[in-house]
């Protein structure tokens, strides 16, 4: 959609600073942007692209404000001026309503007028499917799933009996919400299936990525609250708990029972041991382990720096051999 | 299903402290039960919780018998006990045989009539169904496929050409098993595709959690035997063994050609290289990474520890001068 | 397809020692091989087993054909031969063109006379499939996606609208392609999804394992060059870059925006963070975190070797202190 400035500014509730005439109806990266196209800065690593972008508006931070060419749209937080920006130019197209042909809907399930049914979709009894929701094609929706308003399941999404998914939820391809927990008894050298009798909670507002799994709790919810953001290729075991607002990047493991506080993040690869607790607001760098409860806020990490492999080799060994390195420091300590 | 405390303890064959009259229906955690359910204590990191539990009986080791403020069913493997009490309490609904109007079966396949196929399911030619199997919802079996008595495909499965699957098998949904291994010869700068010839097959008793992908074998099987439980997002590449009864948590990668003994378990996000082999009775911790054959049964570990962040920059640092450290401390014995 | 020796040879272009009247029908490791069995040795490891092989012929290095009991195709890549030389003794069956019935394919889809479309499957809108391409079973294709000559989506495969696929492609089962990207703005605490606008190019001879996810782009194309492998259960986030005939092994994860050069190797495991660059013919070991670009082609490595847990125990807490035993050793070296 083409829209001048000057609207784009007050749709956004933002200051523009140049010429309010000047229309965009894309949006662009700031080294390959062109006329009509609006770009932002957000990430420093791009400041240089800035001079010199072709691009007809740019989202900028006060302090970035005056190194722009072109006009701008001032914003104390950039990115999410220039997300809402995007959804302003690109508005999602309306789906048409219905239930595909070849959907295998059972007669007892439930589902709103203005929601969409696509093709080869299955939807089991006792479903409760909300207003304006999407059912992609080949979806399998088990007994008993109760789906809010405006939620989406794109393609390829399994959620099995008993889920309750919240209002605007996105379930990518490929999610298989509600999964058996890995409950086990070992029993005379062999393993017993425990029976997985919870079910799992999503809040509003909850994207899952792509093949990611969330599983049903052993006897009480897997619960994921309003606001949570996974990304793909995501385990989350049987009875964890995601506090409100945590943002979870690809491939995080968290074992069963484990708790996740609020507006935490968990970079790409971390691993949770499980039943441990973690605090509000805290951040877990890429690839770290935690095996421990945090009960205080902040950054943690774990792991070890890249180095070329011959480096890495010789250093390697002199890790196994730290502990009876640091004995020979106090010994000479000791001498000395 | 209602049971007197009585009737459980005679189908479990333990013992029982208390009144044999109480009636359970239910299951629940020590601290969340009420009246009616059967709780347990497996996990020590629950043991407060056991004074005050309102469950109307508990499934405890003889050791912690004394300490329950109601009726105790005593065994001296309280999960393994309050897993087949739960398997009583909650029997599986049988579900009807038959194949869905709208499955894709292939004529040539060869379905047991005690069978059932789901919604949306394709199964393809020479496919060998046993009695009581379940192909769920969504689910794609491919030519040749043997399936045994009792086993379920949960949904959204796909089992490629050939795979031979025991009974009592499950595999939960997302679940690939064939697919070609990672084999290629690397010719003049370019991959060149080394055909896959051999299958998969999967023992009885086989647990294979959501969207774990097992690789069929380049030229030989990749086996998993009896018994094995495989949880969510885990890779097994081509040519792989799996020895019965091992148990391999979540966002494992194992790679090809390694061999994995017996009762071992490997934890979350483990990984092995290929062409490797571990002993019987190997227990690796989460997220080690496994470079050479385990030869002897034990426990292993690598990984470093979570720190804060600003504790872990400084370390970090330190890791990759950790060969010159040792060697400057070998200098200082040496001038001692 | 029984050939003889001297047909193959003659087909591969490779010397032939020995009888070239002798005939084989497969192939098998040189272990367990058989009369009428092509085998091969390539990775030293299972050199031990080539004087004692049954097979009727093998595929050698010139340096190794002295020691063979049976006839010998004479190569300098052996391993590259022996892929040749299995394509020719298991030839691919051609499978027959043609929608089936369940197939649900949009009318305004433009599907190749020579074209399959298997059973189960959705083909949406404005979908180009280009000839010999196979669509398998319960996959999904978006809106307007290309499909070029002789690729195979081999089942459950999902490709979202948009999506550029070369020739030559196997997408094999669980593989979801064009998801949205993890872009997200945090205002005021909450996160704000970002539209992703961009899609995904797959470039000629590319092969992507099970399960494996590529996200499109944000505002440009997530793109990966001819030739690149990528294993099952891989995670390639929004606008990565993947250079040409570049190999990926299994549970992968890139972070959106990273660049990743041509003729490189990621094994098991590995990590990217975001925005990094990384060279032509750099080679990453498993399970390593790469936070930083590497501009210079070479082997790198990251990680702790693994032992006994009693021992890692000792030594990962010496890893927390080793910032103060590095200054502790700077002390005594200044003392003495």
């Amino acid at each position: 959609m083409e829209l001048t400035l000057a609207q784009l500014a007050g749709q956004l509730g933002v200051e523009l600073r140049g010429d309010g005439e000047v229309r965009v109806s894309a949006a662009a990266p700031l080294q390959s942007a062109h006329t009509g196209t609006l770009s932002f800065l957000a990430n420093p690593r791009y400041r240089r692209h800035l001079k010199t972008t072709q691009a007809s508006a740019v989202v900028l931070a006060e302090q970035d404000a005056g190194d722009s060419p072109v006009p701008v749209l001032v914003s104390d937080n950039p990115y999410a001026c220039y997300a809402r920006a995007v959804a302003l130019l690109y508005p999602q197209e309306t789906v048409s309503a219905g239930i595909h042909a070849s959907a295998m809907v059972h007669p007892e399930a439930n589902i709103d007028a203005t929601a969409r049914v696509d093709a080869g979709a299955v939807v089991a009894a006792g479903v409760q499917i909300g207003p304006a929701v999407q059912i992609g094609p080949g979806c399998v929706v088990g007994e008993g799933v109760v789906i809010g308003q405006d939620s989406r399941l794109v393609a390829s999404v399994t959620v099995l009996a008993g889920a309750q998914i919240g209002r605007r939820v996105i379930l990518h391809p490929g999610v298989v919400i509600g999964s058996d927990g890995f409950g086990m008894a070992l029993d005379k050298g062999a393993w017993l299936k425990v029976p997985q009798l919870g079910s799992v909670q999503i809040g509003d507002d909850v994207d899952i990525g792509a093949n990611t799994t969330v599983d049903r709790g052993a006897l009480q919810d897997t619960v994921i609250e309003a606001g949570v953001k996974i990304d793909n290729q995501v385990q989350v075991g049987h009875n964890v708990f995601i506090g409100a607002h945590t943002a979870i990047a690809g491939c995080v493991g968290i074992s069963g029972s484990t708790r996740i506080g609020r507006h935490c993040t968990l970079a790409g690869g971390v691993g949770l041991v499980g039943h441990v607790e973690i605090a509000d607001n805290v951040h877990i760098t890429a690839m770290s382990m935690v095996t421990r409860s945090i009960h205080e806020a902040g950054t943690y990490s774990a792991g070890t720096p890249l180095t070329k492999n011959t480096l890495w080799r010789r250093n390697a060994v002199r890790i196994k051999q730290l502990d009876t390195l640091a004995r020979r420091v106090s010994d000479l300590e000791n001498k000395l």
